[in-house]
């Protein structure tokens, strides 16, 4: 054991001594103590202490028992980085003096034989990094003070266990020995094996005393044969190690690409927890366990958790022994609901250590009042003896979140505003569907992207026609698709849920299905579709045509078979709850609908009127697509009108049904905007078309490859199709006021608005607003009835955004276009843009898919400008935006922030809006 | 005549009588006297003269002989416009004093019978709007003037010859017979026809004055029979008619729709202009012609002009006569052209009229230097005493206006700064291409779109390989396709030119010629092309492939068979004069080259470097291609690695050539953009290409059509192919890297840069710069050459524009790819616009084709933020854009404005933007 062998004992740079005498920049008090009733840290100081160390000093300040220990601020760790892994000179003494208070409270001492104080060295950082960093327990255990622990607890084998223990964790976490052995299995693992084939026993728990003696000194000669080290004997060497090894973790490859995806900032740092052990596994007047002050399932009130008897925190996280629960009610209900006879059941913590428990439920009511907030708590009980180890917001479902909002609002301990912020507005999407009880959920087949939410079960099916067919037969189906096209809509309206094997979160199947509020799980690359066969290939399951399964399409999950759900609730609690949010906000939320049934869901949800009726949608139904496939196929004026002329009463009845829906609330309707090729039907259906039509087979393959684009969506769309055909967008201006003019002189006050999509210059939208103003004068005459209706237009195009101020001189509203607005200012395609958008956002060249959360840095500045432009021209002129966004939590923020008027979504996401517009309202950035 | 038919006879409310009161705001002289060597108004007084008004006036205050008149002003067209067709009140005494004048002047009277004073009232708007309002002449004509006239003239048939005529004008244009007359036929004409009959003579000329006597009653019945109004014999009712006829012509619907398409705002009204009639028309003591000052064919100096004996001016227009040469040196060569014997040719005005041609040649000289500028003239000789009718600046072919202002410069009349902005920068384009020589050019077989100029002939053919076969036998072909794509670069770029049936003036076909400096016809319908007959049809003829035809790019035209062509001049007075252009203009002008031949033309047009060289253009050549299919084929980037490896040397190769050509000057290098999809060849020459590469015919297709793209322009290209495949951009840079420390090994200096497309986000510019710096650092290393390279990026997507800022962080140099930046701020496929932008632009929807002149009110601007943003952030970046605009006078201007460093454009248009840059810096707007 020269200098060289001691030198490399502890990696060179990770000691305290070697310190840099340049701190001046560091804060002067770099550890903070806890323990005995008291703490110099709070929890108001999570940046500097961390979340756990934070905690851990708020709760010793409320005097809970906390066993004593202290926090290494998370300005070390920044200064650790910056310096080479070097540490801030006054460091030493200040650890020196922290574990001096402890061995003062424990009256034990670090590396005392006689009574030795042990430790846990632990990462916390400012946000829950789970599982991302290193922890070393039991640090302070050599040669001799194993013989000190021995007499503390009365067990050799105690002793020993935890000192072979040590090592091993040392040995891995901070000597490195496990990183170094490679893909070679663990060394140490291979030591306990050879001992216990030796002793011809099966388990660990059947080696004695004597073997782990032998196995804690193999493990220390396997150290100085791998790694050519010595294992330190010295606690304090050991525990500069171990803080050294701490902070060293923060740069580790698992911590680094976490905090890529969650985008954590780097230079946060973590703070070091160094705390006295306390030991849930000395005897059966032992246990360690997790506890909820209400449960995360439902939010009902009562202490919900699980322990384990003479254990050690970690074997419940390893899951080895079936934990119990700590309410005897719910040890009770658990025992029942797996059918084990009420005299067989494992015992309660209520039952076995009723002081404990009665202790731990006054705590988690102190600590949950205290922070005014469900808790999720650790604990140990140390020979009947409790210790709290952590307490922190408790994560729950959707529905405990509401419940427990209410239920505190109830109970005076939050505001009806803090109640708001305490749920996460797109995790109302849960609520708002039917769900997979929790009890009943089997086995998955496959797995694809969560879509679209909802739990749906039904018959497959592989063509929408089928899907049409098999529903008028009172059938329920499930469409499965490779991936799905404008064609698929009539089919994907029938059915309970769309499977595709293709496509993103934004492909065809995920946006359409979401904006019917329909189950779909998409791009499940784990299916084989053969459509030939009718059936698809998953594993090696072959599912058939007619054969049953369900989606769950907040999960992506897949399974087989029927699954029973459990419906959606509306009322109660969620009801009160959203009033409140309503209550809260200022922004206005409407829906995108484009039936009617659409807009009486929509309406159902809290829909504030319609900021987008698409009228091509109706273009699909029925029979109505020939007449529309006529008029695209016309070869003039006269061909187009004589089709269109058949579309008039059909969309006119489409109106009356919309309006009537939303009577009383403003209806934006959206003329005319796909590429007209979007309305064909694949190419070899040409002939059948003819004949249908009664057209020449031979014109129709002309006008259709003349309809051809290179790129569709930057193409004949939106009001060019108005500029060079106007008398479509004629047919729509007379739709819509004759269903106004028809439903004014019922009684029904309705308020339909028109919009103009795709517009990019001021004078497309002067001539087409004329035209139909001049529609709409000459309805109003026929019928006797004003019509004043808003014409507004769509900003989607950058060219309308800078140019805004010209365009609101046309527009009585604008409603900003998202989804178009991001194609074109971001140049990416969204149909085409998943062969690399996953990899952008998955390597954090963009923040998230732009599709999905509004691009802020960039079409954020677009909309801002439009905003600010178009009410320099116009102060009243109403501002909106419709499509993926409008649901979207930190879109609506957003929003909100630049005073839009209203976020239009689709009906299933009106809630989450609603409840994210509160938020924003609040000032609370999603 | 009751009150009734007075009153119809001159149309309600165009009369003084009929003014308003409330004249406040009209100034108080509407009405500017010229004649007898004065004149109230002056040549600077256009906007209130009109042209025409103002130059009379210039003219007669020169002293110049001008038959006497005035000019009423514009101002009185708005009033008349905005008042109901009202007069102000002054109106009336200004009018009857100006008459006054002239009466003095001539010593004539209105109405006098016995000494009448005829007048012309004309239009005159501040720009000359030929043919598009109403003139009326020999007003004053009544049943008893034009006995004095007769006597005057002393010829009947003179006398109601002009009577008749004067009737005629009057009906059709002030009282509007013909428009009431509908497509009947014009009933005047009618008369004279029947009139001949009767006489059974052929020609107007050979009735005699008794018939034309009874013709003029003849059109007063008529007159009375088909409007009910009586023919007005009072001279003044006769001179309000006609002007609020003139006034009312600035709103007819051919001046409507001329001010529409020249964007020339309607409220800038036409002048009136009334003057004393002369008369060319009353002996062989008599002429009128036509001059220019120096001519406007050639720029050589001289009276040129034509003019007929005998004649009114109107007769030289209407083309019924041959019109004599007015110098006798012109005359003499015409006939010899024209292979007349010199005898027999017709005599010069120099030799037949000696005294007006001298003073016409004073006059000439005078109006030259006083305008400073070539003159265009107009004159009427009535017994033997010249008449001046109008000067303006003559219009010239781009060779004359060069020379012209070069002579001018050497003359001292004009200064070096004058003479650039003498020559307008897009004319510049006729003069850098061969040219059918103007006495050679036969009848065009057809006329498509003037897609890129020049003049060539060759041998059709139909195919891109074809092209390249006879080309390699020697011979000269012209590619004819329905369109070109991709595939047919070979085939360009080795043909004399390219037809083409279909696509606009920016189809694939017109823009890739252009860059090349191709001649090409696009878009020309006439053809109608049988690929499997190797023919195309046109009217009548069959042109079969091998057959000559001859194209001429400048005007659309093709001819058949071979056609004589003038080669381009760039020395002498156009070199002189692009000198001068440079010495003026600040901004730089750079090309887009994509060979080492291109780089060479380009730097002999005088460019400054190259702004955009496309490294995907040299893919296409020879084998390349299946290296770069096999790269795109390939299913892992071992395979990309491997073809990439076969592709490096000819990179290498390319940029060595391209580089030494540019020694000294920088080049642009922009690494791969098109979506991969773009290389691949149709699919149904997959299999050959499987043989060829050895590869899986099955697996190709798969890779095909994985390639699919809905949208590709806002598909996976750019620098999106760079950050999911970087191996591809490492081999070009390494190319880059390579071929520059070859290139610095041998002396040479080269500046080779690298500039990343399609960068949307900060980020992606930080990876590929940092990867694009590693290789160099590299090849550095490897060759002991310091490899500084400048890297920086293309701003083609909005939201690189709005976030300059951030982009520039990372970033050398901007280039504005504005083609690209076009497609996506106005959301419009260059492929697909032309169903609908034709539209759009000839109904000024859009002022211009956004893809031909940059699109200022929304491109502009974030061209303009983007320039703001990312000076603030690096106050040295490189500006420039590249792309189509940049050859684009008027976006050379914006350019200019903004402050850009330089523009880049096809080596061909490098001239164009060099004069425009002048004309900028001039500050000249285009």
């Amino acid at each position: 054991m020269g200098a060289r062998t001691k030198k490399k004992t502890v990696p060179a740079g990770r000691r305290a001594r070697r310190s840099d005498r340049a701190s001046s920049a560091v804060p002067k008090k770099l550890v903070y103590g806890f323990g005995d009733g008291k703490a110099e840290g709070k929890a108001s100081m999570r940046n500097t202490l961390g979340g756990k160390g934070a905690n851990l000093a708020e709760m010793a300040g409320l005097g809970l028992p906390v066993p004593p220990g202290f926090t290494i601020t998370t300005d070390v760790c920044t200064y650790y980085r910056e310096h080479g892994q070097r540490y801030p000179s006054a460091l030493d003494a200040q650890v020196t003096r922290a574990l001096e208070r402890m061995e003062k409270i424990l009256d034990r001492r670090f590396g005392d034989p006689a009574s030795p104080l042990l430790v846990s060295v632990r990462s916390g950082s400012r946000t829950s990094m789970p599982g991302m960093m290193d922890t070393v327990l039991n640090l302070g255990l050599n040669q001799s003070t194993v013989e000190g622990l021995i007499r503390q607890s009365g067990s050799a084998r105690f002793g020993y266990d935890c000192y072979r223990r040590f090592i091993q964790m040392f040995g891995d976490v901070v000597l490195g020995l496990k990183a170094a052995s490679g893909s070679d299995g663990d060394p140490f693992e291979e030591i306990i094996e050879r001992k216990k084939r030796q002793r011809g026993v099966e388990h660990d728990t059947n080696l004695g005393s004597d073997d782990l003696r032998e196995i804690a000194d193999d493990f220390k000669a396997l150290i100085r044969d791998r790694l050519g080290v010595e294992f330190p004997e010295d606690p304090r060497e050991q525990l500069w190690a171990a803080i050294s090894a701490v902070f060293g973790s923060w740069d580790n490859a698992r911590a680094l690409t976490y905090r890529k995806l969650n985008r954590i900032p780097d230079d946060w740092g973590t703070a070091v927890n160094v705390q006295a052990m306390v030991f849930g596994n000395l005897g059966d007047d032992c246990a360690t366990g997790v506890a909820f002050t209400r449960s995360p399932a439902t939010g009902d009130k009562g202490l919900y958790g699980e322990f384990l008897a003479n254990a050690q925190g970690e074997d419940v996280v390893a899951g080895i022994r079936t934990p119990q629960q700590i309410a005897k009610t719910a040890a009770i209900a658990q025992a029942k609901a797996s059918g084990i006879a009420a005299g067989k059941r494992a015992p309660s913590l209520e039952e076995t250590m009723p002081k404990c428990f009665a202790e731990l439920v006054r705590i988690a009511k102190q600590l949950e009042k205290h922070y005014r907030d469900m808790q999720d708590l650790e604990f140990t009980i140390e020979r009947n003896r409790l210790w709290m180890l952590q307490t922190r917001a408790g994560k729950r479902t959707a529905a405990a979140a509401v419940k427990i909002a209410v239920d505190m609002v109830g109970e005076r301990l939050i505001s009806q505003d803090e109640a708001i912020l305490r749920v996460e507005p797109a995790q109302l999407d849960q609520l708002l569907h039917p769900q997979i009880a929790p009890a009943d959920r089997p086995k998955p087949i496959a797995k694809g992207l969560p879509a679209s939410p909802g739990a749906v079960g039904g018959e497959v099916v592989f063509s929408a026609d089928e899907a049409v067919n098999l529903t008028q037969a009172g059938h329920k189906v499930v469409l499965v698709r490779i991936e799905t096209s404008p064609e698929d809509i009539h089919g994907m309206h029938v059915a309970q849920g769309v499977l595709t094997a293709r496509g993103g979160m934004t492909s065809h199947a995920a946006v359409v299905a979401r904006g019917m509020g329909k189950c779909c799980v998409a791009g499940c690359g784990d299916i084989d579709i053969d459509y030939a066969k009718q059936s698809f290939e998953v594993g090696d399951r072959e599912i058939h045509k007619g054969d049953w399964i369900t989606l769950d399409g907040s999960t992506g999950e897949v399974f087989e078979g029927t699954v029973r759900t459990t419906a959606p609730e509306l009322g109660g609690d969620f009801g009160r709850f959203m009033k409140w949010a309503d209550r809260a906000r200022t922004l206005k939320v409407r829906a995108n609908a484009d039936t009617p049934h659409d807009a009486e869901v929509a309406r159902k949800f809290g829909a504030e009127g319609i900021g987008l009726c698409r009228t091509e949608h109706m273009f699909f139904d029925g029979d109505r697509i020939d007449a529309v496939r006529q008029m695209i196929l016309a070869t003039d004026t006269a061909g187009r009108e004589q089709a269109l002329a058949k579309l008039l009463p059909m969309q006119r009845l489409d109106f009356v049904g919309i309006l009537r829906a939303m009577a009383g609330l403003p209806v934006i309707i959206r003329l005319l905007d796909p590429p007209l090729h979007e309305f064909l039907p694949p190419e070899e259906e040409l002939g059948a078309l003819a004949r249908r039509l009664g057209a020449d087979e031979e014109s129709l393959h002309t006008a259709y490859e003349a309809l051809h684009e290179a790129n569709p969506m930057l193409g004949h769309r939106g009001c060019r199709l108005g500029i060079t055909y106007p008398e479509i967008y004629r047919m729509q201006v007379r739709a819509i006021a004759e269903a106004t003019a028809e439903l004014r002189r019922e009684g029904v006050r309705v308020h339909p608005e028109i919009m103009i999509p795709l517009v990019g210059h001021v004078r497309e939208l002067a001539i087409l607003r004329e035209q139909a103003l001049q529609e709409l004068a000459e309805i109003g005459r026929q019928s006797s009835i004003k019509l004043k209706i808003p014409i507004g237009t769509m900003i989607e195009l950058p060219r309308a955004a800078l140019t805004a101020d010209q365009i609101a001189t046309e527009a009585d509203f604008f409603s900003f276009g998202t989804n178009d607005l991001t194609q074109t200012t971001l140049g990416l395609s969204r149909d085409d843009s998943g062969r690399f958008l996953r990899h952008y956002v998955s390597n954090g060249i963009l923040p998230e898919d732009p599709f999905v959360s509004i691009d802020q840095g960039g079409v954020g500045q677009l909309v801002a400008i439009a905003a600010e432009r178009g009410r320099r021209t116009r102060p009243d002129i109403t501002l909106g935006i419709c499509g993926e966004h409008g649901g979207d939590p930190a879109s609506v923020a957003f929003c909100n922030d630049l005073g839009l008027d209203y976020v239009s979504c689709s009906p299933y996401r009106v809630p989450v809006a609603r409840l994210a517009a509160a938020h924003a309202a609040l000032g609370k950035k999603s």
